[in-house]
């Protein structure tokens, strides 16, 4: 079988001996915080260490387990009965089931070529239809890879200033680049508008659950007051594992490691797509990530699961993407596959839509 | 100042070099397992050793960041609107914040010298309020220090199986016994009527985040699925050393040593208690734990926040205790305390409480 499902790491990356070393080092040296209770905000080296990196107070830092848990926890702070959200749609499926519980009315607002279409939005907006929250994830989209230009960004921060609504930026996959330069996130373009979240688990192990929010003064104390609620605090043991290893200047290097081990994998996919799916469908060129999104054509149907099965393949369901509708998209993430797997898989994925 | 504030075990008893230790190890031999994502339920060695522990199958233990967590996840997948709760009162702060914020509604049941008035509940019952959840701390209740008793255990249980609900039953210092000798939990005496939570917390380290609840087979997949929709998983890595300490035979040998140090400040506060407060107020001897509660008599009257902090203490506020009232109570934690401190702090209270 081979498994195109969840966007993880592949065990090879894990650096495992150095995570000891750090877990020795921050044993030996700072037991009695990191073995304690402590404030719900997080570790305060780590804090202030991604305060410095994001130009922001420490204060305005909360880290917990993970970010769909922050992303949780500050849904369940700030969504009221008939609040509205919009989100990018395709979008990532965890994040719509969190915003799903929280009973708001939901959007989804579609990208076109991997493009947010910002007609449609302003069509909303213009019908009266005010979010609470726009969820947005502009580098390297999870599913579809896609990258929001500059203008977009432009566009929907000044948008948001405008109407009064927040930009949750989610961006776990923004420093695996593996071509291109950089572009400035919603956050560093607009601060006071736009609620920023990121993690470790693509950069270092998900098995440390590290993630972080960055929230304006306004929301900050209220967020970290119901995570404190709600879990007392995040280990700190772990935080501090993320902060001896980056105070390292293993981060980088890591960074670096992953960058060779996926954009080889982001390579061997494109080309089996360029090679063999441009008459099925259509994908965006992703630049860094762990995803490329396969948008099929009305010819070409999705096979059911027991075809997919007999084929040796495991997919997403795709429909946990779309707030409506996602019957004719594929997920494909490639970094957990070597480029054997990824030729391999390919080629049944090409056979399975041909028939 | 002198905090008789969290009950927080004290750094000096944290076993950080056997922590290393085991780091170490599970790095080098299960990093694939402890660094990747999981299943929501929790590192299977632990839950299987949790499962022998407790005599259920592992397939009902649900590990977790804390059993604080555990329990907020299972009051919302649980309580839906009108449902109303019993707890103890007093009974845990940050417990009955999970359970206020679910909207429920909420009866507190008195503890009449430290033993739960079950007249109180029944009169309840025949009134026909009935309630999904009674969430109890048999063993040495916080804040009270209280022990149910055997005929008050069997009592309820038969309540909960006549009248179809759940005890929740929090159990995390009853490894901690000073004195005495165990008597079976509600879960042994009814394991298909009760929801057992514990953690490590008290035992290893709070800073490792691992708490457990035993969930009956008609729960256990709703409130895990709930979990993964909310964090994925929680850090095997931590779960892993927890495991990982307790294979090695550390974890009975860390249970002498904390009731050693404990029991010792046990004494000493009961001593203070003793020889200066049979005039002021009541309390239960515990037999084991971390908290003394002190009922004030009618005569003696807490003190202002600005009075306590003037004679060198910190108290906290115990209306947080209870759903209703609460003025005339003092949890004192004595753990965390060396017996001098205890000393000194007593002589403090009773000097407060005289003026």
């Amino acid at each position: 079988m081979i498994a195109f499902t969840r966007g993880v790491p592949p065990p090879e990356s894990f650096p495992a001996e150095q995570l000891a070393e750090c877990a020795r080092s921050v044993l030996q040296n700072d037991a009695e915080r990191v073995l304690q209770y402590g404030n719900a905000a997080g570790y305060l080296p780590l804090r202030e260490w991604i305060a410095g990196e994001c130009q922001v107070s420490p204060e305005q830092v909360l880290i917990g387990q993970g970010s769909l848990q922050l992303l949780d926890t500050l849904v369940r702070v700030s969504i009221i009965p008939d609040d509205c959200m919009f989100v990018e749609q395709p979008t990532y499926d965890r994040a719509l089931t969190i915003f799903r519980r929280t009973g708001a009315k939901l959007f989804g607002i579609n990208l076109k070529n991997g493009v947010l279409d910002l007609q449609e939005l302003e069509a909303k907006l213009a019908d009266g239809i005010l979010p609470r929250f726009i969820y947005l994830i502009p580098d390297f989209q999870n599913p579809s890879g896609a990258l929001m230009p500059l203008e977009h960004r432009l566009h929907l921060v000044e948008l948001a200033r405008t109407h009064g609504f927040y930009l949750i930026e989610d961006g776990p996959y923004r420093k695996l680049r593996y071509k291109g330069q950089a572009i400035p996130t919603l956050f560093e373009l607009a601060p006071e508008q736009v609620i920023h979240m990121s993690s470790f688990s693509k950069l270092i192990s998900p098995g440390l659950r590290v993630g972080f929010m960055l929230l304006p003064p306004e929301l900050i104390l209220k967020v970290s007051k119901f995570a404190e609620d709600t879990y007392i605090n995040s280990s700190y043991l772990n935080q501090a594992l993320a902060f001896n290893f980056i105070e390292r200047g293993w981060l980088q290097e890591q960074i670096d490691f992953l960058r060779d081990i996926y954009s080889v994998r982001l390579n061997a996919i494109l080309d089996e797509l360029r090679k063999g799916f441009r008459e099925m469908g259509t994908w965006v060129e992703p630049q860094g990530g762990f995803f490329v999104g396969l948008n099929l054509d009305a010819a070409h149907e999705l096979s059911t699961k027991e075809e997919i099965h007999q084929a040796g393949l495991v997919l997403t369901d795709s429909q946990g993407f779309f707030v409506e509708g996602g019957e004719r998209f594929i997920r494909l993430p490639f970094c957990a596959l070597t480029p054997e797997q990824i030729r391999e898989g390919m080629a049944r994925l090409h056979h399975l839509l041909e028939v």
